[in-house]
């Protein structure tokens, strides 16, 4: 028995924010100090150095389970199955819906609540649950999906990824230009073919790493310090994810069996441009050969970092050929991996 | 193979806060009007319904990461594993950290890092993360556990729920007084004896159901209505619970093969008094039998429903002789039950 993605969905939300939308922020270091930078000059760096010239943000009214929903649809459209017919519904995010210009974040009930009462499925026996594992929390969660196929519990599982960064992103911090919102899914089912996961790694590192990535005030000292945001020490965890994700790639690699050479695509949570290619290089060199042409497909240019939507929307995207230069064919061999808040990193390598 | 509980902690906090306590607050009806009792009144009435005496609170200091990391230490010396050997850690919450005297959740990191960092735990091959579903949580954990360790993917798993319901209250509500504070964990590994999980069921009903627990504005309308409490529809989960608990409770006892004779206690989520009395009967009726004596341990008079947190507490405190009129015996067959937001419900049938 394999366990194999029959159906992908996603949402990109609608509304594009460019680079050049920050120009008014008024950012300010961590310590309250000013830049002595002007804004365009942050900003270009800033792209420089992530690859990122705008990302999009879900409409005022929507929320990260609302994304989450239109991205199951597609899925189960995608898979043709009755949704009545899945065992789980898993939902990866790391905020809850955050509505509109509020600070709290709403789990009550949880998002796979939310989103199995908006499929509008009856079925009792589709169990349905939130998990927490920063970015790579999708990835994590089609792991878990193959546990339960795995062990008798189920046959067919949904998997969404969420979120809505940019509800939780302080506007004095230049990270905040990284950040965006988006939702990702597939269905899981187990496969008599010989196509689906072929192995996967999972590293939970949170002796040193575990506030890399925190709740933190705005660096504008005179905002309520009791409301908080996403924060991040941006090059400790450039080290770590340089440190961790490509030998994490490789022990998944490794216990597959496959040959490096015979990998076609590798889908990297997309946090940085720089960082996923330093990560790619890395990778390759653990194996002593050359990076392939055109091996990772990015979509950070446009889409910014969505967290657990990533990985699931640059996978639809390529496999519905809407990456321009990019395509699956039956058989090929790919790889996810993500690396995020924990600090977790997991990788899966998969015969498409 | 068998799966099977190999240590129990809990956490249950050091803060009394007795119904006396409540006689100062303000009560509202939901739509903002005055109730028209004197609140010894209301808090009489509540006692006699729920059962509910007292209740504890989290010390303001603490969060409930930190009860959770205080009855993970005790589940992990119960047991007596070196923690670097455990495969996961799950924690089963839903409000995340929420600091005294704040409105938001912090869940960045998850609580299983905030947990696995506290406990010093270095292995990055011991995999945490954090699911939402209600207070069946902690049952769905150790479900979720079974799971990978029948897969294959794990030997011993940590489980956690921990809650601190008493950051989230709505003041002017009186079913403020319901909700509680306290961490309980337990050790699953497999095991070649008989003992262990011999049968489980879980149901997700979220077509109508989804908000009969909820996030919601304060009864009192002068206060800002961006700022969210729990809120419950009471009646509604009332004849839910008694309607689907007894039934899932059923499915897994019948699963397992055991006799309804041979069972000998009865661990339900401590939500009120009169709705576990009413759950009982409905279950035993399913039999055409009496109820056994003795059955069902109660601890809502005393801790309140503290959510992910009662039903292993409960069973930590029977396992250790501190609950009277209560014990186990090795191989007594014995059942857990839980309902809540979403709603879920699960039940289990193990065998001590």
């Amino acid at each position: 028995m394999n366990i194999k993605i029959t159906g992908t969905g996603s949402y990109i939300p609608t509304e594009v924010e460019k680079n050049e939308n920050f120009y008014q922020h008024r950012f300010l270091n961590t310590d309250g100090s000013a830049i002595n930078h002007p804004n365009n000059v942050i900003v270009k760096k800033f792209q420089a150095i992530t690859g990122i010239a705008e990302r999009r943000y879900a409409k005022h009214d929507l929320n990260s389970s609302d994304l989450g929903f239109f991205a199951a649809e597609k899925a189960i459209a995608d898979a043709k199955i009755d949704p009545e017919t899945l065992d789980f519904i898993i939902v990866a995010h790391n905020f809850g819906d955050v509505k509109h210009n509020t600070v709290q974040s709403d789990m009550l009930p949880s998002l796979a609540t939310r989103i199995k009462h908006n499929l509008r499925i009856q079925n009792p026996k589709c169990v349905v649950f939130d998990i927490l594992f920063g970015c790579p929390g999708w990835i994590q969660g089609v792991i878990q999906a193959k546990a339960f196929i795995q062990s008798g519990m189920a046959k067919r599982c949904l998997v969404v990824g969420t979120e809505t960064l940019s509800r939780v992103v302080d506007q004095h911090d230049r990270d905040a230009m990284i950040f965006s919102d988006g939702a990702g899914a597939a269905i899981i089912e187990a496969t008599d073919d010989g196509s689906g996961i072929l192995s996967h790694e999972t590293g939970s590192y949170t002796y040193d790493e575990a506030y890399y990535l925190y709740f933190g005030k705005s660096n504008n000292q005179e905002l309520d310090s009791d409301t908080r945001y996403i924060k991040m020490e941006g090059r400790k965890i450039y080290e770590f994810a340089l440190n961790t994700v490509p030998k994490a790639m490789k022990s998944a690699l490794d216990q597959s069996g496959v040959d490096i050479q015979d990998v076609k695509k590798i889908f990297v949570h997309q946090a940085n441009e720089k960082m996923d290619e330093a990560i790619l290089k890395r990778f390759y060199k653990l194996y002593d050969c050359d990076i392939p042409e055109n091996i990772m497909p990015m979509s950070i240019q446009k889409l910014g970092n969505s967290s657990v939507a990533t990985v699931p929307t640059l996978f639809d995207l390529v496999r519905n050929n809407k990456l321009e230069g990019h395509s699956l064919s039956k058989g090929d061999v790919i790889m996810f991996a993500s690396v995020g808040a924990g600090m977790h990193v997991n990788a899966i390598v998969y015969r498409y």
